[in-house]
């Protein structure tokens, strides 16, 4: 059984590579209002293909932003049910110019897909349709019952996801979520993940005058938003990086000796780790590798800032705004909200305190927060993913902590009481989130031969989990 | 005599107004290639009026960048010779969606003509063009001999015309020369300038991985150039405005008490400037008043600063790289290669003292700058601009300093000896550098009137000046 299913798979290959590079040209980016259309069409080809698959109750649900595609195949009575989870919405392709080929024309190069959202996370995610539809061309049925949810909102941070599922709670009632999403950590070393970071997010700005301003005319006799912007970004951070918003660590609890000896037990070199950046040296915390930077400590990134003229040659302007986006990552028992409140407290007081007074702060509406998540390490689904990694790659799968978030993970708990194991085949190097992501075809192949041995292992288990 | 030239330029002032839209219509922006064929159909345009106009030698001249035009009228053996500087180009017009009406598709409302470059320079410009054309239509010949310079890279800090200045020096030989540009400091009020600031700038990058990284995965681990960015920037200025690059302030010398006293009877209300600007306070130097601050002491200003995300939404990365301009207004005796090094080693100081050992700093190539400029007080040129403004208005002229640079005046007083009497008329209030430009229509008809009864009255000159 299990080798029909891996045959056709592999017999299949090519046009299943068709359907992602379709895939991957739809541009499904939701944090733009300009993609709307492409966000739509994601949609629809997802829907399309899951009915093509043979996957029942195949459903678009309209959100407030982005539609949720859902479809089942749920005739295994007496089997687990599965709720398969993974997104179709794909980051921002800026900045345009760094690409090799363009961001929505996809272009196989090397043994890999070029294209934005190659890797986060249409590939993966149409390894789970594409298994779920070799099952059923061949025997008729899955091995297991599953149900698909992907979701159009997870780089926006899945803002109408939690509301939804509270609303479908039913629909969705599952033993645990098998995610496609969350990338293995490295190309050479399979992984699970054992538990990631949270985020809390924040976007303020400085406002001088009216409007922008001639700097010769007025230069001199007005406050600069650059210059107070800098000031206060800058008040965020000591020059050496420690986070200086009061109470920021209050809740973090420091490592362990055994943890810390966990986490210098993976293999990880700094320095080859460095140089694959071109990064001219590591950023972290005195006292903690950067591994455990990575893993278990909290950060606060300035990840957008402007301000004033960017164009060639110089306009010399003093702005009326500049701006800021800011995004932190939690570790356990720190909570968002009060993490974004303590740093508008943070900049208020420093604004009051030390910049001019001819600037004012704004902050923007932000989204939610995230706390951070892990998983038992005895859990049925991810003993599973174990056995299926180890009997694939011929080594038992490196344990490992994530730095990025996967707040659905969180959500699926609160929400439907299911654990969620991450079991994807993309890979953290590939560029996601940044110019020329790819997909690695290898692992599309591997992927597709895991989830398949999977549902089938899952299938053989005796009770349900 | 006078009355005649007068009366035509009343009756011709629609088809001026005309001309002065077409003229307005072309996007000749220096700083920005993209608008090459605007910069070129500007020059075109220029040429084929002041043909039209019966000026001779009209002739484009070629430079590295953007096209000098020239014409004369030069059959009045005896009579002093005047060079009429002004220039065509005009500053980006970014950002766009700040326009009421688009910034070249110049639009009248209540008696203003609304469009980019209007009043800087192009209004002023071509009311030089047509007062000699008004001339020429009606008594066939000019009062004086008069040479008319236009330049199209005024806006960028004129890099080419010091160069051409000095191979044309005897095409260009003058008794003084008269600037269209350098706009009357308020509408209410005529006004000249008798000294203006100098310029430094820079533009500096602050460089990290090579490229953007995902904020979850390497938060933590490597620096962010926009933190280390705000960090630099921060450490230019204090919070209360004070420039901390060592030596800044050394050559700048203090005002005495008659200077202040000067200053202190010009009509000027802070309340009434700040609450046009809608700025929330002023931010001057403590010590100076804000028209002192601007008149008098030297600035450092980030017109533009940039790095990581800036779209709708949030894009967790961390920037490659980070961005920022910046620009110093001069005072007399600070010379600007001198500033702009102190501050690139201002920079490269704090950088290795108090930031993260993970980013580099590059500096980018910029312009060379422009020392301050000032006239004295007796030359004839400035005498017979305040009769002139004296007869036109009813009252004297206020003779101030200004702000802003006028790169030119040194560098005529440098490669032809001649001193630049700026009689202008455009206003400092019309935003120019700034979105939704505008031209008073009533400053275009006593501009026209002042340059024609200016040329007659210089013509009555018995000597040479």
């Amino acid at each position: 059984m299990a080798h029909t299913i891996h045959a056709y798979l592999k017999d299949n290959l090519e046009p299943i590579l068709g359907r992602l590079v379709e895939f991957v040209t739809i541009p499904s980016v939701s944090a733009d209002p300009a993609f709307a259309s492409g966000m739509d069409r994601g949609a629809g080809w997802l829907v399309g293909r899951m009915q093509t698959a043979g996957l029942q109750k195949v459903t678009r649900f309209e959100t407030g932003r982005h539609p949720i595609v859902y479809g089942e195949w749920c005739r295994a009575p007496g089997k687990p049910t599965v709720l398969v989870y993974a997104h179709y919405d794909v980051q921002p392709p800026d900045p345009l110019d760094a690409w090799q080929s363009p961001p929505f024309e996809p272009q196989v190069r090397d043994g890999r897909l070029y294209g934005r959202g190659a890797s986060d996370d249409k590939g993966p995610l149409l390894t789970t349709v594409e298994v779920a539809a070799a099952y059923l061309a061949t025997q008729g049925a899955l091995p297991v019952n599953l149900k698909f949810l992907f979701e159009g909102e997870e780089e926006i941070g899945s803002p109408s996801i939690a509301g939804w599922m509270s609303e479908h709670a039913d629909l969705l009632a599952c033993d645990f979520v098998l995610s496609a999403d969350g990338a293995m950590w490295r190309p050479g070393e399979a992984s699970l993940i054992v538990a990631s970071r949270g985020m809390a997010s924040l976007e303020f700005s400085v406002l001088g005058a009216k409007k922008d301003l001639h700097s010769g005319r007025h230069g001199g006799s007005v406050a600069n938003p650059n210059q107070a912007l800098a000031h206060l970004v800058a008040s965020l951070r000591s020059p050496r990086g420690r986070i200086l918003v009061a109470g920021f660590y209050d809740q973090v609890e420091e490592l362990s000796q055994a943890e810390r000896e966990e986490i210098g037990a993976i293999p990880f070199s700094e320095e080859a780790y460095l140089a694959d950046l071109e990064a001219p040296a590591g950023f972290g915390e005195p006292g903690y590798s950067l591994l455990e930077c990575q893993w278990t400590r909290p950060t606060l990134d300035v990840i957008g800032m402007w301000g004033g003229y960017q164009g060639p040659g110089m306009k010399t302007v003093i702005p009326a705004q500049a701006h800021a986006k800011i995004s932190c990552r939690l570790v356990p028992n720190q909570d968002p909200r009060d993490i974004q409140e303590r740093i508008e407290r943070h900049l208020e007081a420093h604004l009051e305190a030390h910049c001019p007074p001819g600037v004012r702060l704004r902050f923007h509406p932000t989204e939610n927060g995230v706390p951070a998540y892990s998983i038992q390490s005895d859990h049925l689904g991810l003993e599973l993913a174990r056995q299926v990694l180890e009997n694939l790659y011929q080594k038992p799968p490196l344990e490992v902590r994530i730095g990025a978030t996967l707040p659905i993970a969180e959500a699926f708990k609160r929400y439907l009481g299911a654990d969620t194991v991450f079991f994807s085949f993309s890979t953290a190097d590939e560029d996601y989130h940044a110019p020329n992501e790819f997909f690695r075809l290898e692992r599309l192949e591997e992927g597709l031969r895991a989830w398949a041995e999977y549902l089938d292992r899952l299938g053989k288990v005796v009770t349900t989990p």
